[in-house]
């Protein structure tokens, strides 16, 4: 599968932007656990996702962390090019969570794209537009949900993602989904676990009863 | 003033689509505390603001509210056409918090303008990375920072825009920009009178200190 597969307006743009995007960008892999880019003052590109998975997440200044969202096959990330839009001033983490292969777009050659071609200038519209709507679902989350409702949901989503019901899972990694202390995970996890929803084990967390766990979120 | 002055890319559309804006544009005024918009149903079309100041909030289940960002002259609110852009999905509440003059763009023609014009649809995309800006300071400040930071920071800002020392300012109206408990409004405001940084009076908060509110908030 090549680069123009996996971008989305590729024919929409004229034979001489294709050339630009072709001579400017790069193939990379990087396995889980590398951390792609880090806050404001990095300046990666864009990153178009072709396997594996991404995490974007925020930090605070005593090293709390919370996931904003997840790249996968086929999504672009466009956070990591903010050096090049100084109307996005905010510093966001991206680690690969499974080795991940991807393209990265220097961020001068996107600009310039973004200059000349008004398809891609309207399918930036639609990323900042999700990620504008992904970052205030969460923070309503945050905000109003009671964190058993958001930790079953956290549970329900990862089973989906890894298709799976045992999780491999520390509390800590949990917290830092989250954005809360290991501690009130560990709670919480006890508190479901009495009431049959989970078995825990060292670094697992085992779903044992997801209707439970759906009936809790209120879906 | 007229509405081409208000619009910022006008001189970068052609006649038509001048044209276009000026026979479906409606102009509009409204007091203070009425509700402009609400949530991901309504949908009212791009409002520019001409003079005064509305409010973008969010609302929970349970009615409590928390500000997300204010709309000045010369500002455009997106969000209240979000009927026509499919990946926004959120909903927001705008009300008028200082009596206002407007104009509102159908959303139609703005999507068909955004459609037509390189400069409508970057300029777009600068108001979206604003708002997600915006949205994720607030969110990183809900996360990391401790209540008596915020509410020193929401007094100084609230001073700074109204032009006053002394806010006209309820207890409940604080804790609906903050998205808290009017209660924890009180006990935080009762410890910083003790502080001798503010003066309580019925109905008013009155900066009595701002040297001492800015260096709590670490500005």
């Amino acid at each position: 599968m090549s680069f123009a597969e996996y971008f989305p307006v590729w024919d929409k743009l004229d034979k001489a932007q294709q050339q630009m995007l072709l001579d400017s960008v790069t193939e990379r892999s990087a396995p889980a656990g590398t951390i792609l880019y880090s806050g404001g003052s990095d300046c990666l590109g864009l990153v178009v996702v072709k396997s594996g998975r991404l995490r974007a997440y925020s930090i605070s200044g005593e090293g709390r962390e919370i996931t904003l969202y997840r790249l996968f096959e086929r999504d672009i990330c466009l956070m990591t090019s903010s050096c090049m839009m100084h109307n996005l001033q905010f510093d966001v983490n991206i680690e690969v969570e499974k080795d991940a292969e991807f393209w990265v777009i220097p961020p001068a050659v996107y600009r310039d794209l973004t200059e000349q071609s008004l398809a891609a200038a309207k399918y930036t519209n639609d990323l900042l537009a999700t990620r504008l709507s992904d970052v205030m679902w969460l923070m309503e989350q945050i905000m109003w949900q009671s964190f058993d409702k958001r930790l079953a949901e956290f549970l329900l989503e990862e089973s989906d993602m890894e298709g799976t019901k045992v999780l491999s899972l520390t509390h800590e990694k949990i917290a830092n989904h989250l954005g809360t202390a290991r501690e009130v995970v560990t709670r919480m996890l006890r508190y479901f676990q009495g009431e049959e929803m989970v078995r825990l084990a060292r670094g697992t967390v085992e779903l044992t009863n997801t209707e439970a766990l759906s009936r809790l979120t209120g879906r």
